[in-house]
């Protein structure tokens, strides 16, 4: 159940509204509103809303409108928000802001190394990222790695080279944030939080990326082996949190097949959009794990209308420290931007015939 | 390991050959031959081989050349074949042939309803799918269903119906046969031998289709679980029994989750381009089970550089006796050819530039 | 939708009966009745029935009971028949018979070497396992395997070898069935017909099966990933036939883990007794694939109230010409049915205890 | 790679090696000792480690020994340990510890609510499940739910419940810990620190807990979709953090049927009792999630030589604030301890007759 929030309600008539909430909900959390659609919402369980507390819902000054929606998320539901959500990625800090979302947007296109290794590695990757028409510089400074022996990355030190990146080149910076101690501090460097597959259902950090102070937009992997509803319901934890730029990235699912442990499930973008008005872009590294991959994979997922892909670059890919395997070149990322453009322009055409 | 016979040899050299196959690999079965490359070769397990036999079937007047080859199948093998598989569907009955595979050959449509279900339904959908620019005709006569309470196919009356539609329409007719005892049947009145998801591993059938007496080309689709590895397997059962045309299909592999229970899985197609020489198509009425996602998803499959689509298509849909909420309308159909084709050219003038 | 035919009824009322079904169902095969609950009965489609339909039903002579199930199975079905099926192995052949399902059976042991290499082999493994105190003598003639150039059995060479191995130890004898046209051949030397999990959905094979002239037990395993809801309706093709003696065969379904490719999902086994009267083993061979994990899976699959086990048994596993590293020693053996019967003695105990 | 640490080593010896593996490994985090089979060790990344290197560690007067493993594992790996690690539950507060894991050790019974609800309802579990013959008390005070809409538990407040329920029943107390942050304050209350399914890639949480001031043991959940090597893995990060205590818990993994979506991977007992030496329990009700199936999977996992069960009881099911409908009743619990007590003491002499 949303509830949408008079503009004319002040102060004391929110008090109202929320104490009313608490009551109902039994919520030991304080309860926080959404800006959505150019209005204040705040969502809550409609199991716990019996007939009674419904009424007197609609009768306090603060409420405008009650939704009542059939799914486990609310939020995140196309039923009740139909026009797309339109991110700014960049807005806070000196750099080219990009769109994404919104009714005409371009494919967005996330590049940079799996992880920061060092000053060089970087900025000679953002640069060339950039000359390849890449959007936002992606770059892990805190690496979750299946064993603790392997390289965790380079920590705080990474984010302050993620920063200077973005003033040499520009690009926004995406970054990945590990536990909720950490968000303010990579809040303080990144201009869109990424939370990663192991993370999808981590749900303190999801509130806290949800309540990040600069309202940074959360690039939401899906988990290892989410269903399209858990995930929708991890990014109702950050939309309920407060923060309404929710970014999915589909990155693979896990599959029975040695030979393809992650499986790409591109299906997921025209049922997402069906279902939730969030954009979705696509990661066609890890969901390959096969550099040879990723340019058809690209073409494959801009074809299935993601809004956008990230994909891990490196001057170097065979002395990468991390994902090697799976990173490309910058020219082949040049390449990519190339063809996705083409096929994104081409459905554009062909949906305005229709 | 896969032998090349010589063209030179006389019905004694290669009975010698054959004896001695015998005698090694123990085998119950008649060996059997394979054209391929313009040339007759067996393949037989190289586990079975000790290093004595070797140099004694190179010392062979039949045998040409021995490939030892580190994968478990053969003759399905690009490490054996380098270029694609060729494949004419049609050649053997009045109708406008249509080749897949080969260098620059288009994407191939086959199109047609779930299942036959009378004479009118038929050939008003093979009118249709034709004029939409489909150039294979799929329709069942024998339904492979999970409840023996369901609609099982009209059978044979279907292959008949079938064979009127070819007549009518000049599109060749793909069908599925389900048993080893039906395979003549079957292909006395189809151009292509279907065998089903269920039928991945039956391995007599596999066995049968391909030693149909006419050549007919199979498209074997991907079993609901299978590895690639397995995959091919299949696919080698039917090449080592002497039918080289076969054409994969991948049509969604099993899923955790309830909203998109069959997961496709396009990575496969480039990464079955690099295993094999086989022709690969997919199948998004399956995979995705809703009409809705069946146009994007046929981008997605040509842009992931699929050779061609079956689709379920139905005059009336919402009628239909099996699939209709997976089937589309002939107009949909339209689109879909019209957009694939774009991206067709798209990929090969990106390649041509390359 | 489930219909018991009146023990009363003469040849013109069941004519009368058979020629409605015919008529409701439009039904292209001959609908066959099956002998449950010691009564003729026949399903059809529930929704195929509408309400006239079904008051003309029950105004015939030969009706005399009209079951409506709300499962999409109905002879399987649970709420059908709530007693256990006792299925009798061995009743048409000269040995020493056993009882599977019914009230206070035991566990049912089958046991022998995964393929019948030759006489001596397989002769030495019956008597072994009977001594061991195994109550069928399981035993691969034809083998499904992953590629064509694996050793694909003995064939008929291989039935014959199995009759005289029950000739000589008593055992009645497993063995699989991959094809339709083989049913009767398998049936003239088998008593009990094997359907493995790369068939469990090959319908023709099913309905052969259930047709079988001996009437023979078939056991069915689980399919490479099928549901519950698609493996009872994989039994109910059986059932459906005319057959009613259809063991079920847990046998590990399809995992993600490399180390662990099969799932031994033991909670199928309470969970299908609740659901159907058939009796269910578990195959700890296949599913583990490791022979040291046979006898702890054994001991678990019976607490977990299996009512036998199929399990892999050769003189000397090392050399075995298929599935060596799952198969035990008749020692083990010995173990395994001391320890399993212990299990079940106290499950018993407690049951009558409560 | 793991480094024992010479008894003899005094402070300056220790300084040098830790200096040494920082330099080889480059590692940002100080390293991290542990006590393991009496000894001090250290485990790092042999890939890192040059033959220099090599030679230059054994020169070192704080080396002892130095063993090479080639699984990515180290601690966790029984090759390293052959004993069975044996860990004391409630040894720092004032109650009745229990020991698990070690050689001769009876099955280690925790039971209790899913969430903590209030006073009333968890002390008369509580002590039902005491009267029952439980050894370990469990409630969720921090609940990890999928919707944000759901209870979340009642935090800080449900710890200090927790600690009541412990000093009335003198039962130790195991609940769950959901981000590094309130490690310490769970730890405060607990005597297990519990690390759920959505958290098993968690590495923040993962060093933190390994981290706790108290050595707490830490209850690592099984991943919702893990391997057993990347599960193995996350309890190294536990190990390498400096504690030895780490149980596993089996809860099932995900599934393709929607009727059983949770599939409870026994055999993964025996073979993790392979590949480590850590003690193993089963969750009977998480991957079962029906109460009528916990009874026969707990017997079924005791025969499977789990070392204990972590189960959810409630002293009225149906009106549980969450997991009800997977909650058994205490006359229930004693039944199943009965049963598993009676099932080990079968195997534990079977093992002797052995």
């Amino acid at each position: 159940m949303i509830i949408t929030i008079r503009n004319t309600a002040n102060s004391e008539h929110r008090a109202q509204l929320m104490a009313l909430l608490c009551r109902i909900t039994g919520s030991q959390r304080p309860i926080t509103t959404t800006q959505m659609r150019g209005r204040e919402v705040v969502a809550i369980d409609s199991a716990l809303v019996d007939p009674e507390a419904h009424s007197l819902l609609r009768s306090l000054n603060a409420v405008e409108q009650i939704h009542s929606l059939n799914t486990p998320y609310q939020l995140a539901s196309r039923a009740f928000q139909p026009e797309n959500t339109s991110i700014t990625i960049g807005a806070t800090n000196a750099c080219t802001p990009v769109i994404i979302g919104g009714p005409h947007a371009d494919p967005v296109i996330m590049a940079g190394p799996c992880a920061v290794e060092n000053r060089e590695q970087l900025i000679t990757t953002a640069q060339a990222v950039k000359r390849a028409g890449a959007h936002v510089l992606r770059g892990g400074a805190f690496k979750p790695r299946t064993s603790p022996y392997q390289f965790q990355g380079l920590g705080v030190e990474g984010l302050h080279l993620l920063a200077e990146a973005r003033e040499i080149t520009g690009l926004p910076v995406i970054t990945e944030v590990m536990e909720p101690g950490m968000v303010e501090t990579v809040a303080q460097h990144a201009d869109v939080l990424q939370i990663g597959t192991r993370n999808a259902q981590n749900f303190p950090l999801l509130l806290a990326a949800g309540r990040n102070s600069k309202q940074l937009p959360v690039l939401l992997k899906r988990g290892l082996s989410s269903t399209l509803s858990e995930w929708l319901l991890a990014a109702e934890y950050i939309l309920a949190a407060g923060n309404p730029n929710v970014i999915l990235c589909e990155r693979g699912i896990r599959s029975y097949d040695p030979q393809t442990r992650n499986v790409l499930d591109l299906t997921c973008v025209p049922l997402l959009q069906e279902l939730t008005h969030l954009p979705i872009v696509v990661d066609p590294s890890h969901s390959t794990g096969r550099r040879e991959l990723v340019p058809i994979m690209s073409r494959a997922s801009i074809a299935a209308q993601a809004q956008g892909l990230i994909i891990e670059v490196h001057p170097d890919p065979d002395t990468a420290l991390c994902d090697g395997k799976q990173s490309i070149t910058p020219e082949q990322l040049t390449k990519i931007i190339r063809e996705t453009s083409l096929i994104a322009n081409m459905i554009r055409e062909e949906i305005s015939v229709a």
